[in-house]
This record gives C-alpha cells, structure tokens and sequence, in this order.
C-alpha cells in the first residue's frame, strides 16, 4: 500500500483559473484598494441535508494541495488581463502581484475523517484578504464533494452493519476525477474497497471487480462463460442474473465450479438470496458467498440487514459516488475576521435565512465513556468549562503544511472509531436524533451585538 | 472566443486506469479467451429520472478525446500486473498486447445537444471485444455526466423565457474538473454565460460575475463598499442583501451610484424584486437590472416568470453542476451484438427489470412543421416508411474523429432549436407530456425471439 504520496493533484484540471471569476475580480479589487490585511473565512455546512445527522469531514488533503500548489503561469496572467472587469485593474496586478503570488495563510481544519455538524466550521483560513478570498470556490467545490460522498458512506457502511461495502460508483461519478476522490472519500469513512483501478493506484485503496454481464453475453451459453472464467480467473466472484439466476447457480453447482461468491445484481434481493443460499448450500458451496449490487443505498441495505437476508458484501455505486440524495451540500466559505486599523474585528452577515456566525470559532466535543455526547461552538480562547477537547487543528502555517501527510488507512480507522463514538440514535438510518450544538457564551454575545450593530 | 481546439483533455486524471478493475480484467479474459472480434455495445439510460421529459445528449467531445488519447504506459502496465486477478494472465498480455494498445473501433453518436429519450442510445461502439469493454466505465461517467447537467440545464433555460441563465455551479461540483465540464454542458444546453473562467477559457464560454458577500462585509459600511467598487470596476453588478436589501438599494440610489444591475441572493425573490424595482426607477435608475441567485431550480425559475416579477436574470449553482434532483442519471452501456464464428449476432440480457434491447439500432425522428412527432427505434437498416430522419451519426473510424470538432457556439444553437421543436406539453417544467418512443418492426421482432430462446 502507497503510504499517501501519491495524491491525486487538484491542480492537474484545476489551477488559479479553476475558480468563479468574481473571486478573481474581488482579489484584484482588494489589491488595488490597498485592502491586504488579514482576514479569516470559514468553511462550514449551514444545515444537515435530508436523510443525514451528521457529516464526515473530508478532502482536506486535496485542498492543502491546491493552496501549496496555486500559482500563476504565464499563460494563466495574459488570459486574465482578457476578462471583464479586469480589464480596469492597474499593470502592476498583472504584472507584479500575479506572477509572485503564492498562498502565504494559516488553516486550521478538523482532520478528515471526523463527524461534524453544522454550523461547525470544517476549516478556517487566516491569510492576506486578496488570497483568502481567491481560494473559496476551490476550497468549497473540494472539501464539500468528499464530504458528501464520506458522509453518505459512513451511513452505508454503518447499516451493512460489519459486512463490507465496497465503492462500485466510477460510472455513475460526475467525470474521472470525481470517481477516483469519490472512491477516496467512500474508502475514507469505512468502504472495504474500491473498483476505481486508478483510486487503488493513488491512494493505495484495495480493489475490487467481479464480472460484467457481458462476459456472460459474450458466450453462446452461461454455463461455457462460467468456465471459461474460472479457467483463466480461478475461484472468482461469478455474476449470475443475466438470464435466470436461480437456473445459472443451479448450472453453477452441477459443474462442480466453486465459486469465490456469486453476484445479484437485479430482482428481489433479499427473496433471491435465500433462494440461491439454499441452492448453493445443497451443492456444497457453503463457502460460496453472496455479494449484492443494483442500485443500493443505505436503507436498502439497513433493510436487507434487518430481514437477515444472507447477504455477504455490498457494492454500492452511484448511491457513494454522487451522493445522490444530497449532492450539492451547500457548503459556503463566510468571512468571519478581518483586520481594521491592526485589529482583528469579528464580521456577520444577516442576509434573510443566510446569516452567518462571526468570529474564529472553535469547537470542543464532551465524550464520556467513550461516546459523544455534545459540541460547543465558541470563540477561539479560552476552552468554555468540561466542554471537551477541540476538534480543529491547524494544518498549515504560512502556506505550508505543519505536518506530514496522513495515510488514509489511519484516518479511515479514526473515522470508523468517531462515527462508532455518536450516540445509536444520532446514527440511525431512518428518523435519526439530532445531535447537540451548543453556542459558547462569548459568542452568543457576539452575535447579539453584530445582529443589532445593523438594525 | 475558441473554436473548441483548446478542450480539456479526461485524460489528465484518467488515463486507462481511470476504470473499474473489472473492465481491465475482462479484458485480459476476452484476449486470454481468444475473443476478439467485433463487438458493439449501446449507451443509453433505461427511464427518464424523476422531473425530466427528455435528455439532452452531452459529452461526446470528451469522450471521443478519451478514446483516442487512450494508452498504456510503463507504470500503467506495471501497475496492472499487480493487481487481483491480473496476476493470472499469460505474460504476453502485458508484454505485447498492451503496449500496442490503441482503440481501433467505430462510433455512432447523436450529435451534441440532441433531445433523446429512453431507451435511445447516445452513442455506439463497435472494436474488437476487450477494447469495447475496456471503455465501458469511462464512456459512462464522461457522457452520463455532461447529460445530466445539459438536461437540467435545457429546463432551465426554458423555464426563463428568455432571460439569460448563468451557471454559477463551480462551487458545488464534484471537484474542480466536475465544476469545468458542467459548465460546457450547462452551455451547451443553452445558457448564456458561467462564472468559472477555465470553462471560459478552454472552451471559449462568456464568463460573468458579480460581487462576493464578503467584499461588503470587509468594508467598515455598505455605501464604502458599493463607491470603492464602482471607482475600481465602474457600472458593474452590486450585491445588496448582505444586511438590509432595501436600505442597500437607497443608499446606491441616494449616493448617485448607477450599477449595471443588483443581486438578490436570498429571502423572498418575487416580493424583493419589485420592491427593488420601485426603488430603483424612483432614483431613475430604470436601466439598473435586477438579478438573482439562490438555490435557484427551474421550479422556482418557472414560478417567478409565471408571476411577472421584474427579474432580468438567473444565476445558477448546484441544480445545475450536480444536476442535483437526478445526479445519477443511471446511463448502461450494454452488448447488443457480437460476432461468432464470423456472424454478427443480436444479444439481449433478461434479468428482471434490466432487460436490454439487442442488435445495432438506428433512431428516427419524425419532425412536421418544425415541430418534432414522434421517435422510431429500429434495427439499423432499411429505414421504416416515413420515421423521419436518423439521429446517430458515425463520429469515429478506425479509432480516429471522422470530422473536425464542433464549435460550441454551434452545438448550442442546434440544442436551442431542437429543444423549441419538442411540443410544448413535452416541455413543461411540471407535469410533462410523455414524448412518443416506438420500436420499429424488425426490432420487436427480434426481441420476442431471444425473450424466448433463454426461457
């Protein structure tokens, strides 16, 4: 297994350009109105999508690498002096600034793999206004994708209840890039394996295949295909719903061909692998296991669990991949500091629906005998009395990282203890509890006091 | 603006591996097997997602680049022998047939921005067996991808009548590539701009952009804000609801600041925009456009065009980078036929549900008075009489384009005119007409035969 070192790079597709343009125009314009203080922005969800009670915090790996990396070429500087707005913007932008610019901030994050709950910030960054403002869009489109999709695999991973789930979603992710960090996030937050050949190779995730209809197609009978299979494949995972599957088992055991599993992939699962259990099973094969696909989510599987359908594994596609309840988390990127005359002055928005919470905040979890039991969300300072230990940490320090990278196998297990530590009833799949978020005194007071500063 | 010469290229973060294992292993099993000859597979979606009445085909460009950027090389096939299942191959697979590897195959495709209907295929492969199943799991993802965002965004489009739609998607796509891909999709299908300036520049897009929350929320006022941005930028779009809309709005008035439009980004638009409206033509202000963002849908794009609200444009996020009612638009590729002992046989699955249709198949399209009838699906051959003309065109030969890339621009006039020729119940935003699919004589025929065959 790759230790981590060899990440998939944001900035292979991405880049400083990679970005909405009025994070460009609104950098220039900090630029030419001398506006290069320090300001701080956080990133976090401001409410749960359906179906979820908690998010799995992930992708922070990729944007450290996109702020390590962002710079701008040659290229990238005559194409912006092209676009509207900048078209005003004095030749030293592009001329001094652009070429020499590097992201220079501090972050602060909670590592990957841990379970948050808005509003909690995800992460925070401190740097010179014109470059905290110019990394939102990639920072959001970034962390908030992984966090998606490993909020929704802890919940798949969590209602297989021990068994293994392994990602299957490549086809059905928004582009190749998006399939192999999809593939990440899912492995992150408990998936076994992968199918993503290229996310094995990346981020040393084990991975799995089976067989595509098509082999079975391909042959002028199911049963030659079956052979054929495991003469060149072995002990195989064989696909057996292409015509009738009760019929290709049966095929399967009287041939004496011994499976490592077989796949469903379509009909009544939970009916058709009792049936092919008691098949396999009266041939012999009972260490021929059953591994399921078509279409899975988490309540289909909490259902087959529940029924104690003899299910082995689960592979689970577009369900991880795109996340496809919740695929935009809505996570936003709000400046909550920003320096004024040398001092750092909390900031709030209060548009309709839409405020946000000022200040660098920091959150600490109560965990008593092993199990979450609340957050505090306060002002960064003094720790509010028995409110836990923080939970962000910063990562990097004047546009380097403070530490080395993670391996994902490690963060994957510390996700896995997290999600385990939530109360039971904060983690059922359906008509789960809401978790406590309490806002710390000194920032109650704060809001209080922006709220009415504007009324 | 491009031509399209400059597109981004699916093979920075794919490549061959960018695949599920089981494609990889399947097709060292049909080289092993000694199966390699012709094969054509079909991609295609089985129904259409909930809220969508037609797709629009999207994706193809990045999918033709794909295939014939797709190679092996030394790490690639270094890597492959390590992996489960592939350590059982014959050396020579890894030795000969992959270093030469090249895709050889043929491609039929409807043109970019063509409406479809399931079942209708989108594109079709025909190359030697492991070659058309080694891009099974890319074709998917690249084609699935952009269609679903083309299809979202052709409702969109239509939902506003007219006023322009910008893609502000960036931030909620899944990753920095997801973000520039849905943004040519999203033009594709007609919108007027995006806010991502890569998209901009590799596909020659109009970029626009507005003004960030957090350039109001640096300045010690609003009325600071809003002057030092039209010193920089001059008559540009303004931000008014980061504290009070309305009082925003009378203070740009009383200040003799003359925006080119303002931006509503929460509360209630309709009620909003006229009260916005009165305001800005009581200051004189009647050029001063008003634009919203949002969490916008076609739904509530629908709904404040029905009610006549003064709103002269949409900005657009996630509903249309992650196509976020139908993000996994469910797209198969599926084996429709195969040569055996040098015939081409039609092949047909059956497993509940999932059944697909076999034979290469052709599509007609029966348009009267401008407005289309009805779609005929056929097997390829003699056309039926009067189905109207085909939609599948051949786009590649012998694993090379057969003509020189589309510009955009192009693609996206003939999708603005083949969605208007759809009938209008067929496009309505709620409660759609279903839009009439037949399947063709020969077709049915040759279903019911292998329905049969496998009973």
């Amino acid at each position: 297994m790759l230790s981590g070192q060899n990440w998939l790079s944001v900035t292979t597709t991405g880049g400083p350009l990679s970005t909405d343009l009025y994070e460009l125009t609104m950098m220039a314009g900090y630029y030419s109105a001398g506006f290069t203080g320090q300001a701080t922005f956080e990133l976090y969800v401001r409410s749960l999508p359906p179906n979820r009670s908690y998010l799995v915090a992930a992708g922070l790996e990729q944007a450290l690498d996109y702020l390590e990396q962002l710079h701008f070429d040659r290229d990238d500087i005559a194409h912006l002096r092209t676009l509207p707005g900048l078209e005003r913007i004095r030749a030293d932008f592009f001329d001094e600034y652009l070429p020499r610019f590097r992201f220079t901030g501090d972050a602060w994050a909670v590592p990957e793999g841990t379970p948050v709950f808005p509003p909690e910030p995800l992460l925070r960054i401190t740097a010179p206004m014109p470059q905290a403002q110019l990394v939102e869009t990639a920072l959001l489109a970034v962390i908030g994708f992984q966090t998606s999709v490993a909020s929704r695999a802890a919940r798949a991973v969590d209602a297989a209840a021990g068994r293994p789930v392994a990602d299957f979603g490549a086809r059905r992710a928004h582009g190749l890039e998006a399939g192999v960090l999809a593939a990440r996030a899912a492995f992150l937050a408990g998936c076994e394996s992968t199918s993503n050949v290229d996310a094995g190779r990346r981020f040393g995730i084990p991975v799995t295949g089976t067989m595509a209809h098509s082999w079975v197609m391909a042959f002028p009978d199911e049963l030659s295909a079956f052979c054929k299979y495991a003469d060149i494949f072995g002990d195989a995972v064989m696909l057996v719903d292409t015509y009738d599957t009760e019929h290709a088992v049966r095929s399967i055991a009287a041939s004496g061909l011994r499976p490592r599993a077989v796949r469903l992939d379509s009909g009544d699962l939970v009916a058709l692998s009792r049936r092919v259990r008691s098949l396999l099973d009266a041939a012999g094969l009972r260490d021929t296991g059953i591994v399921v696909s078509s279409d899975l989510t988490e309540q289909r599987i909490a259902d087959i669990v529940a029924v104690g359908a003899p299910i082995d594994g689960f592979g689970v596609g577009g369900a991880l991949s795109t996340a496809s309840d919740a695929p935009a988390l809505g996570a936003i990127y709000k400046l909550v500091e920003i320096e004024r005359d040398g001092v750092a002055v909390p900031i709030m928005k209060l548009s309709p629906g839409k405020q946000s919470y000022p200040g660098r905040k920091a959150i600490y979890r109560r965990v008593e005998h092993g199990l979450a039991i609340e957050d505090t969300m306060e002002l960064d300072g003094d720790p509010p009395a028995a409110a836990g230990g923080p939970l962000l940490e910063r990562v990097m320090e004047q546009g380097r990282r403070t530490g080395p990278r993670r391996p994902l196998i490690e963060m994957r297990a510390r996700c896995l203890a997290a999600v385990n530590a939530l109360p039971r009833d904060v983690r059922q799949i359906r008509d789960a509890a809401s978790y406590p978020v309490r806002l710390g005194e000194r920032l109650r007071q704060t809001i209080d006091r922006l709220s009415h500063a504007h009324r």
